[in-house]
């Protein structure tokens, strides 16, 4: 069997640290009890020096064999091919799991990601602040009825939702108390919490390294 | 065997006639020789008046039997699990397939629909606009390469890119020969015409309902 392998930058500065996509493939590892390793590829001249293993620069990146494959969300829903965990077996639970995650790839971070762009360079726009809140409204109705968002358990549903939601800017963004709680639960789990922590020891490990 | 059913609304002003997202559904269906129906909501109302089966208050949304699901780039994967057209069985194509279709939805339109939607209100901002010339640049390169994203044949993948590329704006957006080609290409194809025919046939009729 062929071990998995998440590539991602070799460092980064502080501010993205902790919210590098490399995190949602780990925490899905974590959470499936899929053995992987991480390798990286250096921060330095990024925009080019993958270009042949990820079409936009970006990372991450996942290997498995033959497999080789870019976009977070699409490695995630490939991972959750190998777990139950992550992806229910039964088909209408597994469409729901679907329709979930691309709902928080599609329609809410088609939304959130740019306005936060924005955001933090200053350039707030009231267009996409007003589609935001419309966006997050209706997640927070959702999120009133519910625990979960498919089938009473956590899923991959959830790992990608909550880690849209995460994001500091996008979590303080109105006064939303169940969407609150939600990303409280699910950043909670130990698989988390150890993706998290293993993502900002590898940075660190790259700071002593620059400066050496 | 249940019969899938595509549900739009029943009318669009003459705008975004030809651009619903049901149009991507309805092209998946044609290319992979599904049966289906189409069935409509109201447009008067649409933002609350089908949220039990849309979260957001939009379509399409789909029906198969005991499965119901919403957000069109989940339906298109569901719905290519029926179809080796459009979802090869290879594994690595795919995974390629996957990762296309994820890349459309996740990193071209997460940045091509806010900068459309800002675009469209006159509100173009310099850092989107950057972004998205990024963006399609790289795609430019692939495109450059080769006529077909995955495997050297039509797949999901293609079919989702064009719909993505070919919105009037995004397509006028710079000079990208190879990109151009590619989606006169796509769109050339019998099962978009039928599509995109089908869908302005029901947004006609529905002008003949409201005069009447």
């Amino acid at each position: 069997m062929s071990e998995l392998t998440i590539w991602t930058l070799d460092w980064v500065p502080k501010g993205p640290r902790g919210f590098v996509r490399d995190l949602r493939l780990r925490w899905a590892c974590e959470e499936a009890g899929l053995a992987y390793t991480v390798k990286t590829v250096p921060f330095d001249d990024r925009a080019t020096n993958h270009l042949d293993r990820q079409a936009f620069g970006q990372v991450p990146y996942l290997d498995d064999g033959a497999v080789k494959m870019f976009e977070s969300g699409a490695a995630l829903l490939y991972l959750a091919g190998k777990s139950e965990m992550l992806m229910p077996s039964d088909p209408v639970e597994a469409a729901e799991t679907l329709q979930w995650t691309i709902a928080a790839l599609n329609s809410i971070e088609m939304v959130s990601v740019p306005w936060w762009f924005l955001d933090m360079t200053g350039n707030e726009n009231k267009y996409l602040t007003g589609w935001l809140h419309q966006r997050l409204d209706h997640l927070e109705r959702i999120f009133g009825e519910r625990q979960w968002l498919v089938g009473g358990r956590f899923t991959l549903a959830d790992l990608i939702m909550a880690d849209v939601l995460r994001i500091p800017a996008v979590r303080s963004f109105g006064e939303r108390p169940a969407t609150e709680a939600y990303v409280v639960r699910m950043t909670a789990r130990p698989a988390f919490k150890k993706a998290h922590a293993d993502q900002m020891a590898l940075f660190e490990a790259g700071d002593a390294k620059r400066a050496g």
